[in-house]
C-alpha cells in the first residue's frame, strides 16, 4: 500500500485498452492498478467501437479528452503529450486477437505494457513482440494473475531455495463450469468471445485458463519443460473450441506434470489447484482459499502456512502482503501484486535507472511466448492422439 | 466497481483523521474508500502530532496544503473552502478516545463521517453524538466492517425474510492470538493503546472484538436484546485491560445468544465465527472463509452458499459482490461495501435527496451507541460476577 | 486388534444388559467390545420385557440358554456358573433411569461393569454406585466413548506433559439438530425416552450430550472445576427437558470454560467440537472429522496432527490406534478404545493381579459420579438465572 | 449390524491365508469380516512358513487343529470335515504373488473366496481363475474396499440412475507417500513384497493403488473403458517398481478419466481422491473424509451430502450405513461392505439358492480381471511411452 515509487516519487500514468460495457477484466485491472495507490489512471481506449469507448469513459473517471475512439488514437495522441502528462503504461485488456496489436503499437511507442493472457493470438506474434520488447526496452507484464498471490510466491521461493528438494511430480488443474451449456448461444459478452476460435485462439479452455495452470507449475518450481502429450475435449456440443483438456508435461529435470482444465465441471467455480511433490518436502494450494498453503513431510505433522503468518514465511510472500493474516486478502490483491512489482520497474525506468528484464517476480513477455507456445503444441499435440511434441521454447526462463 | 455517485455525478471528496505511521487501519479505510473509484482522498489529519501528520501526507497522495496539522484545523479550513471543493465526509482512524471529539466536530461542521469502532470512548459520549447526528443531518456510518461481507448481508437477508424461521440461538466468536504475549511493553503501537484504558476504554478485547462479534450477531438477525450476562478476563499478568470475555445475551424473542472473544488463542489469527439456529433452519459463517456460507435444514443436504454464486442468493448479498464466485472477495472488498453503501446515501445528500439515516445497510451511529451500551453493560456485568444486566437502547434498530 | 489379554490368555466373557429391538446403543457396544478380539459376548438381558429379551438374543448370538428375561435372572444365574463360564462383565446399555439398580446388581455380584453415560438417574445414585464399586473391587468403566479417539487422548497427554503451558479457556460445543421437531410424539424410541424426566434425569440435551461435552473438557485438560453458571432451554414448546444448554465453568486455576448443547440446531450431526488455549499453545479438534487434530503457537505455521500419524504423537495415542494414518478410524473404534483399556484392568483382576481404579485411561464410577454431579448443578443453577453453584465434587480426579 | 444369513440362520465359517506377524492386512480382514456378527473365523493357513502360521493362530482366537501349516493342508483338511463343521469361505490376504495359487485351490475345494487385490499376478491367472469360478459356481470377492463406503455407493446409483447426466471426464487419485524413501531396503515387510517384482507383479504404486482409483472410476461410473495411455515412473534411485505412475483412459462413450498414483508424496497418508463431471452435475468424494459426498449443479448452492444423511440418499447408500450421520464411520466399517454384501450370496448358495454372480455390489472375480488387464496394459503402454493400447477386457461389466 505504498503511494511512492521510488525515486521516481510521481505516481505513474496508465492507459486502459478495453473494459468497455459487458467487459469483466478490464475493470478488474483497473481496480488493481491503483490499489496501492502508485498509479492512476488517466486514458483508455475503453472499446473497439469509438462511440462505445467514449461512452465508457466516465465509469472510469477518464476525462473526455483522453478517452480515445481506438487504441491508435490513444497511442499516437499520448506520444505527442508533453513528458509530464503522458501515460507511463498501457494495460490491454481486450479480446486475444487483439492483444498483439494494441500491445505492439504501445511498445513501438515506447510506453511500458501491462498485457492480459494469453499474451497474444499465436506464437508468431509472441515471438515478434518479444523482439520488439527487447529492442524498446520498456516494461512489459503479462497478467498472470495467480502469481501474485503471496502463498504461490511462497511456494516459488521453497522450491528455489531447495526446501522441497528436487522436484518429482506436479499436478497442477484449474477447473471450472461456467460454460457447462453453450452460454455462446445467448448474448454473454465473455462465452462469445472465449469460444470464437478468432477471437480466441487455436485454443479454447486450454487457452484461457490451462496457460493459467501450466504457468503456475512453471512459475512455483522454475521446471524447464521437455516436452508434452495432450488431449483436448469439445464436450458441449457445437462448440468451436475445446471445453476440456489434459497433458502431460516431461521436465527436463524428469519430473512428470500433469496440467487439466475444464470448463464444463458443473458448480466449479474457479478451482485452481496445485501439488508439488519434491524429495523432501511437498506442497498443495488452492485459488480459492489463497491464503493458506499446506506443506507436508513425511513423520512430520502437516503444516498449514498462512500468508502473513509470520517469520517462518520467505521475503518475497511477506512483502507481497497488505493485511495481517486472518484479514484474509484475495483476487484484487494478487492481481494487484503483478502490477506492484512491475510498477517498480517502471519506475526505476521512468527514473533512468536499471531494472530487471528477464528473471522477474512478475510473469513477462518471455512468459507470454512460452505460454503461446504451449498452446501451439498442446493443439498439435491434441490433434495427433496425443503424441509428444517438444515444449521447450528458447524463451523458457527458469 | 461503479464510479457514479447517482445524479451527484462527481466523486464524493474524502478526509482522513488518523493513518500516520505505524498505524494499520487507517491505510485499509484509505484503501477500501476508493476501490470503487466513487470517492477520493483530498484531505487528511494523519497524526495527533503535527509534524508526523504533514510527513504522512505524501503517502496518501494528500497535498500539502490539504495536510492538516491537527483536526480541527482540518474541520476549519476545509469549511471555509468553495463548495466545489471541500470534503464531503471525514473518516475517523484514529485510537478510540479521540474518536468522539473528531466526530462531533466533523458533525458540527456538517461533514458525513465514517468512524471507526467502537464508536467513542464511552456510553455517554455516544448519545451525545447521536443527537448531533441527528441534529446535523449528516450521513454517519461506523466500520463494523464485518458486515459488508457479502454472505453476511445474505444471511441478514434470509433471516429477516423469514428463511431460517424464528431465531432461537446463535453463538459468536471472534478468536484470536496476537496479545497472547504482553505485546504493549514493546514498541508496537497497536497493542499499546487497545491495551491502555485511557486510549481504549473500559474494556479491551471486548471492547476491541467483542463488540464486532456482537454487533454481526445483531446485524445478522436483527433480534433485539433484552439483558447480558459478562465475563471478563486477563489471563496476561499485568494487562490493564481484559484479553478475553464470554458473554451471555438474552434477546426479547426468548432467543440465547453468547459472545466470545479472545486475544489469546495461540494461533489464532482473525477467527470470527458464527452460528445462528433458527426453526427452519440454521447457518454458520467464518471470516477467514468469507466466500462460503453453510446452510443446514434437517433431513436435506448440507448447502454451501458461495459469493456471488448465483440466483439462489439474495439481491443484496449479490450487490455487494465485485467478482465472480470462485475469484475471491475478502477484507478490503467487505470493508468497501461499508463505504459503498453510505455513498449511496451521501450522494443523495449531495443531491439534495432524501436518504435513510436509521435503517441502513451499513452500521450507523444508532449501533455505535448500542455498542458502547454494550461495551458499558458488558463491564459492569462482569464487575457483579455476572450479574444480568440490560442491554436494551433505545437506539437499538432491529 | 490384540486378542490376548495379558497373562490372563483367554477371552474375556460379555453380558449385555439392553439393546433389544428399536435400540441404538446397545448393538454399538457389542460391536465395539468385541472389535479387537479380547471379549465374546455370551450372555444377555437385552430388554426389560422378557419375552422381547429372549427374541432379540439370537440376532447377537447369545444363546437361549444365557438369553435371560430379566437383569435380576442374569446376575443370578451367571453367578451360579462354574468361574471357567460365567460372565467377566456387564456391559449397560439401558435408558438412564435403569443404569443404577442393574450396576448396582452387577457390581454386588462381582462382576465389571462397562456402564453408558450419564451413569446414573440422579447423585444420590451414583455416589452409592461409587461406594459399591470401591467396596467390591471390580472394574468399572463408563462409556465416555469420545475419550477413545486417539487424538483426544493426544490432548490429554500434551496437556499433561505442558506442552501447551498453562489452560486458560475451553469451549466445547455439542451441537444436533434431530429433537428440531417433536420426535418424541412419534414412536422413535431413542426421542421418547430421552425427552422424558422419569426416564431421562433432571436434564434432556444437558443430561445426554452436554456430558459429554463438560467430560471432554475435562478429560483433555484435567483440570479441576470451582463453579458453574447454567442457563438450559427448551425451544420446542411441549417438551418436558431442555434441548439447548450453555454452561460457564470456573476451573480452579483460573481458567473459564463453556459448555455449549443443543439438540435443536438444524442439520448438525454429531458436532462435538472443543478448543483449548493454553499459554503455550492451543488446540482444537472436531469429532465429525477425527483423525485431525489442529495445533497452533503463535509465530508458526498451524500444525494438523493426524491419527497415528508419525512418531510426534505420544505413546497412548499411537496404542490406541489401529490402522496407518490415512486410513480413517472413526466411532466405533473409539468406543472400543474405552473397552481395550478396561480390558487391561479386568484382565488382571481375573489373573489376580494389581489394577489401576481411579486414575484410569477409560472414563470410570469417579467421572460417572462427576457427570451426575454435572447435572444436577446445571440445572440448579438454570433454575436460578445462571447462579454460581459449586462444581467441584469430592470425586474429581484430575 | 445384522447377525442372521437370511433362511441360512447360521454363521459363516471362514478360513483366513495370510496375516501372520508383520501383516496389515489380514487383521483388518478378520475384522472386517466379523464386525456384523455373521461369520466367525475357524481356520487359518497364517503364513507360508508353518511354524509361524500355527504359532500366529492363537491371536486370531483359532484353535490348534485348525491352525493350518499350509493353504493346501487347509483346503484337504477342511474339505474333508463334516458339512456343518466345515469353512464356508477362504480369504486370501497374502502378497500378491501367492493369491492366485490359494484362490485356486480354494475355488477348486468349492469354497468361497475373498480375495484382496490386486486378485492375481498376472492377467493369464486372473482369466484362469475367472473360468475357475464359473465352473464351480462359487462366491467370489475382490477386496476393492473402498467401493464399500456407503457415499461411493451413493455416487454408483445417482451415476446409473442418471442424476448427473451423461459421464465426461473423471479425475481419479490415490497419493500417498511412505514409500519416499527406500523402506524396502529396512525390514518393512510391507514395503518388501510390495517393490519386489517377484511378489507384486508388474507393477509398483500402480498395481497396489492405482488399481484402486481405477477401480473406483469404473465402480462409480459403471462406464467402460477403451484405450489407456500410461506413464510410470520411479522416482526412488535403485527401486524395482514404479512408485509414481499416470494413464489416461478413454471411456467407449467418449469420456476422458486420469488415473494418478504416488506413493512418494510427502506426508500424504491414503489420499483417494475423485471428481466425476456430469452433464447435469459433477460429484467429489476423498477416501480421508468418507463421511461427506459434494455434489454441484451450476446455479445451485453447493450440496454437501453426509453418509445415512436422510432420504435424500439412495438405498444401497443407506443400507450400507450402520450409525447415524454425525457419528463417523471409515475404513472398517468399508471394509466390512464388502462382506456383508458377499455374504448376502454365500448365505444363498449355502441354502442352496440363487444368487448373483456378475453383477454385484461387491467388486468379484470380473472386477479381478480388469484390474490385472489394466496393470498389464498400463506397463505395456508406459514401456512404449504412452502409446494408447486397449482397455477393454471381454469380462468388463457395467
Amino acid at each position: 500500500m505504498e503511494t511512492t515509487n521510488g525515486s521516481l516519487n510521481r505516481k505513474l500514468r496508465m492507459a486502459l485498452c478495453g473494459g468497455g460495457q459487458g467487459a469483466f477484466i478490464g475493470r478488474v485491472h483497473a481496480t488493481a492498478a491503483v490499489l496501492d495507490n502508485r498509479a492512476e489512471l488517466v486514458a483508455g481506449a475503453l472499446s473497439s467501437d469509438p462511440a462505445k469507448a467514449k461512452a465508457s469513459a466516465p465509469a472510469y473517471d477518464i476525462k473526455a479528452d483522453r478517452a480515445y475512439g481506438s487504441f491508435q488514437e490513444l497511442m499516437d495522441k499520448e506520444k505527442a503529450l508533453p513528458a509530464d502528462k503522458r501515460i507511463d503504461f498501457v494495460t490491454v485488456a481486450t479480446p486475444n486477437h487483439t492483444h498483439f496489436p494494441i500491445a505492439k503499437a504501445a511498445v513501438e511507442a515506447g510506453f511500458n505494457v501491462i498485457c492480459d493472457k494469453p499474451m497474444t493470438f499465436d506464437l508468431k506474434e509472441a515471438e515478434e513482440l518479444q523482439k520488439l520488447v527487447e529492442k524498446s526496452g520498456v516494461v512489459f507484464a503479462v497478467s498472470h494473475n495467480y502469481t501474485g498471490y503471496p502463498l504461490v510466491r511462497q511456494v516459488r521461493e521453497m522450491v528455489l531455495n531447495g526446501e522441497i528438494g528436487e522436484v518429482n511430480a506436479i499436478r497442477s488443474n484449474y477447473i471450472q463450469g461456467w460454460l457447462r451449456t453453450r452460454l455462446e448461444s445467448s448474448d454473454q459478452k465473455q462465452a462469445k468471445w472465449r469460444t470464437d476460435p478468432k477471437q480466441s485462439g487455436a485454443a479454447g479452455a486450454f487457452g484461457d485458463i490451462g496457460t493459467h495452470a501450466y504457468n503456475l507449475a512453471r512459475y512455483m518450481t522454475g521446471l524447464l519443460p521437455k516436452d508434452v502429450s495432450c488431449h483436448l475435449r469439445t464436450f458441449e456440443e457445437g462448440r468451436s473450441l475445446d471445453d476440456y483438456g489434459h497433458a502431460i508435461v516431461r521436465f527436463e529435470n524428469g519430473a512428470l506434470g500433469t496440467v487439466t482444465a475444464s470448463q464444463v465441471s458443473h458448480g466449479r467455480e474457479n478451482d485452481l489447484f496445485i501439488e508439488v511433490d519434491g524429495t523432501k518436502g511437498a506442497i498443495q494450494w488452492r485459488q480459492e482459499n489463497p491464503n493458506e498453503l499446506i506443506v507436508r513431510r513425511n513423520g512430520q505433522a502437516h503444516q498449514i502456512y498462512t500468508r502473513n503468518g509470520g517469520p517462518y514465511l520467505g521475503a518475497l510472500s511477506t512483502a507481497s502482503s497488505r493485511l495481517p493474516s486472518g484479514h484474509p486478502e484475495a483476487f484484487f490483491e494478487a492481481f494487484a501484486n503483478v502490477y506492484r512489482f512491475a510498477y517498480d520497474a517502471m519506475a526505476k525506468r521512468a527514473a533512468g535507472e536499471k531494472f530487471e528484464g528477464r528473471d522477474t517476480i512478475y510473469p513477462n513477455v518471455y512468459d507470454g511466448v512460452e505460454g503461446m507456445f504451449f498452446i501451439q503444441q498442446c493443439v498439435a499435440s491434441s490433434k495427433e492422439d496425443g503424441a509428444w511434441v517438444p515444449l521447450k521454447h528458447a524463451s523458457a526462463r527458469k
